[in-house]
């Protein structure tokens, strides 16, 4: 029996994949999106469909929120600041504003609606840097970041409301999510790569010292991994994290783009220190216990999302950066 | 050697002793308070002193924060939103206002003015209800009510400026503060309960099952702990739980109250279900270890702590309700 769902930033990289898989089991799918960094190409293909309908609007806009809300079953909120990354110079208040404002006129909007059911993107950057490793979700989380900040603060008000109006809620700490699609600004990791060997094909610099190693996660996998845990954990609070349990440093990445690119003998110029940038986590794996013993398992490793991200990036994008949270 | 202190929410039942201790450290102190629970007549007493002085002010305003922060050495922020229970009716978003956006405030205050300590009082309420008693610091977050959660929002936001701008930070998460002063408004549990049996000697209704057994830390213990606290941990992200380490029922406590009040023979009405009010968290004892081990001990249990606040309440606030966070 189709539903009525909301996916807020459904024109982003994950949300599209989701709009468009919500779409192909029957459902009705509202997307909401402000095309900050979400893009109108992701969503198409989608448009065709008599089941989707796409609202522009931002989600600091609290009326606008609520219109979106009114009468759908179900939300799957991912609307947020994509970019992780701090620069000096950045506004302090933009994860305050984009993830913790934008997620508490979500739930406040839900909870006025008397709308009961929440999905919500959260992220690895929740843990900081952990001495546990691979980190479960019953880990301490000390942010490194904004960007984690902010999605903690997010956690932290989903589980009150869930609490006390009686919602059902699920939280997912996404690994490093990969894709063919197009991000519209951003530098990640394997379009970055791409962007600087075609400018010179003969040196790569690498933020940090290159044995950066994280969890790499499909993003339709990462879209797959939310529907079957939202069918199978149907009540209450879940948490959950999202990857592969295994990770990748960035200097095999480095070599895997070269390759695929035909490059040979490309000098690495390191730009040293652990971290890649200011609040990054330079190494992690996540324990993915929980969603294994749901019943739910990657696909893929790091090794072989990345591959196959690499692939799909330099065959449909020209070098443009490929999607990633 | 004197500092130049600023104590949000100084004028606040723990905010004012602070500062009091503070200033008999020697140190300058200035209290930012917009007297929304706080009172003057906490502060009267530390106004002979000529190191002390009052900005009256709201933390939501960002150019008062901006303007007490330059040239302090160091900030304890302690002003929240001091009453914990959502009652209906009540806009959700009180505590996202008073204390997430307000730490915020504080924090980029900071930044911009290159002030780098910072101390804050969090919450056991951070943890939730929680399968691991006593509760440790590394212990996950759920929080159930909206206070607990925007604590642990101000709580990750402190961890990531923290780290991306070089601060020292102390982060105590306190158990149920109790003392003499008296709170403007909002039923606390000694207050409530002398307001009651004054009204009527004959009855007392508790809400809840009575069996409810939290942890309690007079004020003045509270104030010690932090300011060794921040003495013997210096640096980097510090975070202590701050009690007592054993609790006590919310039937004990009735019964002391009466015993106080020289009443006997007093019916409880319980009015049913394990929480006191929605969002409560019915039973917790806080692991102290961590403040143990730095140095410091309570010297008074639950019991004790509740019994000094119960006579001093008595003594001097004529029943009104007596300081607790």
């Amino acid at each position: 029996m189709g539903q009525r769902i909301l996916v807020t930033g459904g024109a982003g990289c994950i949300g599209s994949d989701l709009a468009g898989a919500l779409l192909s089991h029957g459902h009705e799918v509202l997307v909401l999106d402000n095309l900050s960094s979400g893009k109108e190409e992701h969503i198409d293909p989608l448009r065709a469909n008599p089941c989707f309908q796409f609202i522009h609007g931002d989600l600091l806009d609290f009326a606008k929120v609520q219109q979106a809300v009114r009468g759908v079953d179900r939300v799957y909120h991912l609307a947020a600041n994509p970019d992780v990354k701090f620069t000096g110079g950045d506004p302090t208040d933009k994860d305050l504003k984009q993830n913790t404002i934008c997620t508490y006129h979500v739930l406040e909007s839900m909870r006025q609606e008397g709308i009961k059911r929440l999905v919500f993107s959260s992220t690895s950057a929740v843990y900081g840097i952990s001495e546990v490793q691979p980190i479960p979700e019953n880990n301490p989380t000390r942010p490194i970041s904004l960007y984690g900040a902010t999605k903690l603060s997010c956690e932290g008000m989903i589980s009150a409301f869930q609490h006390l109006f009686g919602m059902d809620c699920w939280i997912f700490r996404f690994a490093n999510i990969v894709g063919s699609k197009v991000r519209k600004s951003g530098g990640t990791v394997i379009g970055d790569f791409i962007d600087k060997l075609r400018r010179d094909p003969g040196r790569l610099e690498i933020l940090g010292n290159g044995r950066q190693a994280k969890s790499y996660l499909l993003s339709e996998e990462c879209v797959e991994a939310m529907l079957f845990a939202v069918d199978h954990a149907p009540h209450g609070l879940n948490i959950f994290n999202l990857g592969c349990g295994d990770n990748l440093p960035v200097r095999r990445i480095a070599d895997m783009v070269a390759a695929a690119m035909g490059l040979e003998k490309v000098r690495y110029e390191f730009t040293g220190g652990e971290g890649g940038w200011p609040g990054d986590v330079p190494r992690f794996v996540l324990d993915v216990t929980a969603i294994n013993r749901l019943g739910w398992h990657a696909h893929h490793n790091s090794e072989e999302a990345i591959a196959l991200a690499i692939r799909s990036t330099l065959a449909e994008s020209g070098g443009k950066d490929s999607c990633k949270r």
